[in-house]
């Protein structure tokens, strides 16, 4: 098992991930969190500082979800899973902070900054909106603009300048391995990204801010914490973090890649092309023959098809008895990828709708 | 001989800086910049493409001279040579942008920001205003808050991150020897403050910035011109800067340091506090006894004394004939130190009446 920020690979051992990062299980969770399939069947698994955010949503009180992403490629299903935490704690009452890091990818990426914000509003935003983004008590912006307050803008780069004093070269050494002048920048404007919403210019106050990621993202995490809490000039309140399992990729193991086609589906890939990928790469459980399939039954749990369905296939009893019958060998491989291709091709069909519609003028003003 | 941006050490050898920097002398100039005594007597010695500047001038072309300051410590007549740059070329027709450098002092130097705003309105800005500095054809800006106009703060910003992209560590290391990501940033952010000015938000066009700099700053254009001639984004113009001597520290050699205070007379030194350093400090090139220097005459070249009225005293005639004298031996160096201590107490005292009216609000708006 490798699980990084750049790679993840092999059987992610969920367990050992909360050891080694040093993060906790959920808490006991209130019934709103529980009618939701992402931490009823605990797909949302670990937290750190959780708490003060289901105090908040207890109290009614002020906090912020942040969240960013990254321009690169294609949004695929993996990318959904942070989208649906986006709108459910928009919901309960959170601002959503999104900082689209065109920043951070010019530095890593080699694009220009025109080609990225294209990417950002086509493949994230638009599909973000789909999702059931609202504009109403969301701040969507770009790093290389971050508002068109200046007050608020000085504010965010002056954050991360400042930054810069409380942090060594160990510490991105040991979250990057190789460091670059590029990504000690993109480093600090990250830490900015998930600290200034707390500034005077911002929300006003140290509040609480919860930070949802795939669980390869804690290193980010660990390395804002420690920058954070060494800077003495405001008082910001630690970050909350939760950290959610991989959609796996295709191909079984790891996760879904933008950089790899045959690893994801993507959210506007058509009938037949989530039709093909599906047939042609989705790891099966299943047996090597027909017979033996119909006598030993299938592993659901190493399934990709299976797999996905748990995270899409919101009625759990039509998931169980899919799980079982898949187990007992009655269901079989092309039937159950039948299955997961009729679903996802519903949910796409619906979801490519939305995303036709969606008005992104109420997210980014133009000038 | 140690000439470095942080250290400036024995006599230094003007004629080898030029060759280790490989910067060049000065061009034949037109008569406006000799008949400023920073020209005529080439306190002014050296350029990096300054025949751009000239030709602006020439043509009346729109062009920028740029700086920055350091908040720390005291202004002294050191300082007054670069702010008497600022106002010649603003005559002449430049739009002077000013960066305090309050997040490079916050990094470095362990202050808050509110302290160092204050040292650099109160120390630089009002000093600048005293020595003639327009409001007019002038951008004083902070570091720390770019501008009011969000376009131009974003810019500003986004152009030293996008910086860091075409740097790389070895150069940060070749300028600075230890290299903490505090110093990278100020860094970065300096070589923004040098080329922003062409960016379209700003000036409009790529054009001539000159950045006039003692000859111990050297090292600073060089990393800014590397990494300019890399962006690829925007095609700067590369920059033009000028070089001008070092007002010698009063105990000889080197140059003067805020950090030492027997080595300056600060631009708000009472009367007595001129004459009592002068008379303390300042390195005589005088003989040991009376008889002798009477009889053998003092050397003009090294004395302090001597060589501060090289920057102040206007008139050549008076100035040739304290020369000569000295060299005779019929000017003594209690004379020498009196004409110099009489010099700097006018130039001083009416210096201080015009800071005392310095209106800064011109500069920087209050919200």
């Amino acid at each position: 098992m490798k699980v990084t920020p750049w790679e993840v690979e092999g059987d992610v051992d969920y367990n050992k991930l909360i050891k080694e990062f040093g993060i906790n299980p959920m808490p006991k969770l209130p019934s709103v969190f529980n009618e939701n399939i992402l931490f009823k069947r605990k797909i949302v698994f670990a937290q750190r500082d959780f708490d003060r955010i289901l105090s908040a949503i207890k109290n009614k009180k002020k906090f912020v979800m942040m969240t960013g992403l990254m321009p690169s490629g294609k949004f695929h299903l993996g990318h959904a899973i942070l989208a649906q935490q986006m709108v459910f704690y928009q919901k309960l009452g959170a601002k959503i902070y999104i900082a689209a890091a065109d920043l951070e990818a010019y530095n890593t990426r080699q694009k220009s900054l025109e080609e990225l914000r294209k990417i950002a509003i086509e493949q994230y935003l638009k599909n973000y909106i789909a999702i059931g983004l609202n504009p109403k008590n969301c701040d969507f912006y770009f790093q290389s603009e971050r508002s068109k307050e200046y007050k608020k803008s000085n504010a965010y780069y002056r954050l991360a300048s400042n930054f810069s004093r409380y942090a060594t070269f160990n510490e991105f050494k040991a979250v990057y391995g190789e460091i670059s002048p590029g990504k000690m920048n993109a480093s600090l404007l990250q830490a900015s990204d998930m600290f200034h919403s707390q500034l005077p210019e911002f929300e006003g106050n140290p509040l609480p801010v919860l930070i949802p990621v795939g669980s390869d993202q804690d290193p980010h995490i660990r390395l804002a914490r420690g920058i954070g809490s060494r800077y003495k000039d405001y008082k910001f309140m630690q970050l909350s973090s939760s950290y959610h399992i991989f959609l796996p990729g295709l191909k079984g193991g790891g996760k879904m890649s933008s950089s790899d086609e045959s690893s994801f589906i993507a959210m506007d890939d058509s009938p037949k092309q989530v039709e093909n990928k599906i047939k042609k790469y989705a790891f099966s459980g299943g047996r090597a023959t027909l017979k033996e399939h119909k006598e030993k039954g299938g592993n659901p749990d190493v399934d990709v098809s299976y797999q996905y369905l748990s995270f899409f296939e919101e009625n759990e009893i039509r998931l169980k008895k899919i799980h079982d019958n898949y187990k007992s060998g009655s269901l079989l491989t092309s039937e159950l990828k039948q299955i997961l291709i009729d679903k996802l091709n519903k949910f796409l069909k619906e979801h490519q709708e939305r995303k036709e519609k969606a008005d992104i003028d109420k997210f980014i003003s133009k000038d």
